[in-house]
């Protein structure tokens, strides 16, 4: 037999009953029924009860074995009764009786217990990781990051990529974060830097003539962190492709990102990926108040600016005077309450605005003669309505506050701002927004700018709210046509406002107009409210290059000091490219439906960016840095 | 139709003859064949040809591209003449007839030609990588090392390994080399590590109870360099597994490594996997000089010391008498000429021995008078023998210096040890050697550290140059039973010779004797003379382990502050647990027949570990510094 175990924990059935076979695994959970020691023995594939009666030449042993122990047990097979079968499990119908034992790794008193549901501290978790691991959510997750992984990397061989692995210890990139340095030995003084990502690197492949490239690429940033980031290293699927449109970007990664879903989705909806909207940057920050809108929630915010301008509501009327300023709404269907409006409106001053303006839309009172009385004409009318549209299910004292018909009648709008703007105002807005009775809209006014996140944030909290988001969706969405540059707030200053590799539309003639109305081919996909891809066409022409970095300010020495890799390559004979990179962690955080990325990562960094568990970052010996020619500034 | 191209080059054949057709590449060769231009067009995939007449509305624009412009036509498909089809290439029976044609990136003049085999000085090569990388041979490397990953990664997963991600932002590794430091901003004055093998995280994972771990590994020694190795990082295929033996990790990786082998192979002739020989670290040693014997090289060296001792040879006799000492002898079949094996004494003397002694058998000489004398009855009996031995064919000329048969009659040895230590002493090397007319034998005495070696180097020299090695064949070796301890030669002081984390044979018993007496659970796989795997079975028991690195001189506090992450998880129920790591890059150099890893590497550091392309290692920002809080030591 073999040393350690004939069968997994998840192996033996009733067909092996009578068998003697070894296992091995974890004691995850023992209990003393009468004398009899049960334990649940448990691996990584599945648990198999064993037990041990004083009769066993290992009881005396057995009887020592605590929690989280491993151990190897050899026994005989045999069929449980009928009604302590356990069909939650493969190995329910038979239990193992132990008959010989030995311990392979016996274990201390626990600091984490991985039986049960029991919550510990961030940092317990992630010092004792090898403990936490073991619990079955976490080899849930990881085993689904290992087969997200997989599944991609088979759905982009299937399309005719190869992957190839670019250089982590290189040169500083230009992705806009902060590098990681990494000194250099052999060059006292000089550092090369961990990629940012393997942008330039998956360009000049393209330069080189692969035609198509994909990676599953670690990226690294020293960026400060935060719960949807990691702190060090991430995971990208990167891929790039030659002679291509933006087009046929979406068409090569929408399957393979959609079938990733449709299969670890867990029988949630994944929007079909050919009908994946594409929407501008413009109406994204217009409709959903971010550049990754959750689509899941259908709330469409849209311009009312008309119906305030001049209108009795001052605040609004005379923010209007200001040019570059929009009154816009937030629709709420069913969101018609005073209780939810302000709380909403509580909502957005804890956002730092001085609030959010609403109105709502509710059935008129019947006169106090017709409320309840079952007698009066009115009410009896009001019930005939309801019952039309509720039909007999509809309970007669729920006649005060139910919804009417949707043509306006019998109903009336509430809220300040109703009241300032007055009736036909308030009805042009209701009409043009589509709401009726028990909805409400939201109003927020300035410059775009100033409160489109808020407004991203209070649709979402509506959608949360209301029950109108599909939790059990994914909703994808391609935003495209982002602007290529933006002016500082403060200083006018133009700047590339994304990628300053992506290739302006129009090409070199669009440069010579105003840069901020510039768009690049370069396109996010959203989910569900997070970015989990971004790409570009690239610009491959050195002199649209020059003329795109000179409008930001950069001079060609400039470039060339910076992008000289990349520069000069082009310069040899560069293909039309574009590509885009998806973010593996998040992808897989969405899957598993955890909203933390390092409940999806096997040993990750805590919130100071540091592994107690290792003990990195840690003080280097005075001969590693005399070697490396380097000092440490002492802190104050 | 498409914006850049309808087909690949690798597309149009026969069937597409009268199409219009769009293709975007790279002008390989242009010729001008009176007045009409053909352009050899390349893309990824293939070439394919295509020309234009001066009726072409774009002949002029055609006139001005060079070699590497790439661009896109649109022509008609036309079949060739059947004289000039080119079934070398799949597109050889049609050519496209340009009718419009775009410059998407034209060519400065190119500092290294692609079209054709010019060699270039490697610093050419790597500045402008992405011409090097557009060569034939570069495309074939490339693509053959991202197709042996991906089948590795196959295999694994068919195997029911999943691959999980370690961090590479870590801690210092013990692997012995020397690490990639990384300052951390967060904490001024600490460093992360770059990992020099995941060993301590994919043990973690075992203890974390994932049973089966794989992982296509960066890995990250700050080595300096040489030809064989990359200065920064390179490639692991890593694996570990939960409850094995030695003999399952073999089972387990063999037939992927095997089978990567007969899969791109190209024919050579692969070693079972189930055949290849377990040699153990003393044997290897003894037989072939070298922990990495080349098995494709049949001679094995023997131990020949009773021979010399006590023998005329002085200093073999001499030598012997000091404790330690041997006498090896290396045959060379094939090798029996004094031309030979005075190449072979200077090969020796080139590697700093004094030199090689040899015995070498040759037929004896005919007398004077039987010499090129056909009438001659010992010529006669001679030609007999001859024929009798090599047939008809067997030409008259060559009666002197052919071998005889192998009985040793009609024989003598040649060479001055020979003369030294006597005819019998001589016969009896020549019978356990197994060896005959025509076949020489070398000799290095000595203790046998001060000579393996070149023992070793002289065992390839002799197999190559004899012809013995079979250059067509992978041939696989395991070796096993590595000493976990060695002594050092000055001090004595005793040490891990490799890994401290092996498991030791025998357990903790066996580290109460002589350590250096302690074999491990370690092995690697020897590959043409190549260690392309090298691996263990891992010490998981805390008690073990203390007591080994104790034999080291390593304390308790010691092991806890340098491991104290895994010795830690070893103390919370560890699996018995062991897998290995394949040096990808290694195996697709072989595969490859290069020479050189820089030639299966996209973007290599040159031997100084510069990057001249992207300018790696670089000097950074001092606001750079001041936020790592460094301060570089100025260089006298």
């Amino acid at each position: 037999m073999h040393a350690y175990r004939s069968h997994t924990c998840a192996e033996l059935t009733a067909v092996n009953v009578g068998q003697t076979v070894r296992l091995s695994g974890w004691v995850h959970r023992i209990r003393d029924h009468g004398g009899v020691l049960f334990i649940d023995l448990r691996d990584h594939y599945g648990v198999t009860q064993v037990l041990c009666d004083p009769d066993s030449p290992v009881f005396s042993e057995v009887e020592k074995v605590r929690s989280e122990w491993c151990i190897r047990i050899d026994g005989e097979v045999k069929a449980r009764d009928e009604s302590l079968v356990n069909p939650k499990i493969t190995t329910g119908e038979i239990e193992v009786f132990i008959r010989d034992m030995e311990v392979l790794g016996a274990a201390k008193e626990l600091p984490l217990i991985v039986f049960g549901d029991q919550e510990y501290p961030e940092e317990t978790r992630l010092r004792y990781r090898y403990l936490d691991l073991r619990r079955e959510v976490m080899q849930q997750n990881m085993t689904l990051r290992s087969d997200v992984v997989a599944s991609m990397r088979k759905r982009m061989w299937d399309k005719g990529f190869r992957e190839y692995q670019t250089p982590i210890i290189t040169a500083s990139s230009p992705e806009g974060a902060r590098d990681f340095l990494v000194p250099s030995r052999l060059h006292p003084g000089k550092f090369y830097a961990l990629p940012q990502a393997p942008q330039q690197f998956k360009q000049l492949l393209m330069v080189s003539g692969f035609d198509k490239y994909f990676q599953i690429a670690p990226c690294f940033r020293d960026e400060d962190p935060r719960a949807d980031r990691s702190p060090t290293d991430f995971y990208q699927l990167d891929m790039e492709m030659s002679f291509v449109t933006q087009q046929d970007v979406f068409d090569t990664i929408a399957p393979v990102i959609g079938g990733v879903f449709e299969e670890f989705g867990g029988g949630r909806k994944v929007d079909a990926p050919a009908e994946w909207p594409q929407i501008t940057y413009a109406d994204a920050a217009l409709k959903y108040g971010t550049d990754k809108p959750d689509l899941r929630n259908p709330i469409e915010m849209q311009v009312v600016s008309e119906h305030f301008r001049g209108s009795g509501f001052a605040i609004f009327a005379k923010l209007l005077e200001q040019e570059g300023t929009e009154i816009r709404a937030i629709p709420a269907p069913k969101g018609g309450s005073r209780k939810f409006c302000d709380r909403m409106n509580a909502f957005a001053q804890k956002e730092g605005l001085p609030g959010m303006g609403y109105i709502f839309w509710r059935r008129t009172e019947l006169p106090s003669e017709a409320k309840n009385n079952p007698e009066h004409p009115l009410f009896q009318a009001r019930e005939q309505e309801l019952v039309a549209e509720y039909g007999s299910g509809y309970k007669r004292y729920s006649v005060e506050g139910m919804p009417s018909q949707e043509d306006g009648s019998h109903m009336e709008a509430a809220g300040p701002l109703a009241k300032n703007i007055g009736p036909e105002r308030t009805e042009a807005i209701r009409q043009q927004l589509g709401l009726g009775v028990g909805d409400a809209a939201f109003f927020l006014g300035g410059k775009p700018k100033s409160f489109e996140a808020v407004a991203g944030r209070a649709r979402t909290v509506i959608g949360d709210e209301l029950g109108l988001t599909d939790t059990e969706r994914f909703a994808f969405a391609w935003i495209v046509d982002f602007p290529m540059y933006e002016a500082d707030e403060e200083t006018g200053a133009v700047d590339f406002s994304h990628n300053p590799f992506s290739m302006p539309q129009g090409g070199l003639d669009a440069l010579s107009g105003d840069p901020l109305e510039v768009l690049g081919y370069q396109y996010d996909l959203a989910c569900n409210g997070y970015e989990i891809i971004s790409g570009a066409i690239r610009n491959h022409k050195p002199e649209i290059m020059f003329k795109a970095f000179d409008l930001a300010g950069y001079g060609e020495d400039e470039v060339r000091k910076r992008f000289g890799g990349m520069v000069n390559a082009f310069q040899y004979g560069a293909p039309p490219h574009g590509g885009c990179a998806a973010g593996v962690d998040r992808i897989v955080m969405l899957l598993a439906d955890e909203d933390n990325l390092r409940d999806v990562m096997l040993f990750p960094m805590n919130q100071r960016a540091e592994d107690l568990m290792m003990g990195a970052p840690s003080e280097p010996g005075s001969d590693q840095l005399m070697e490396l020619s380097l000092r440490v500034i002492p802190q104050e």
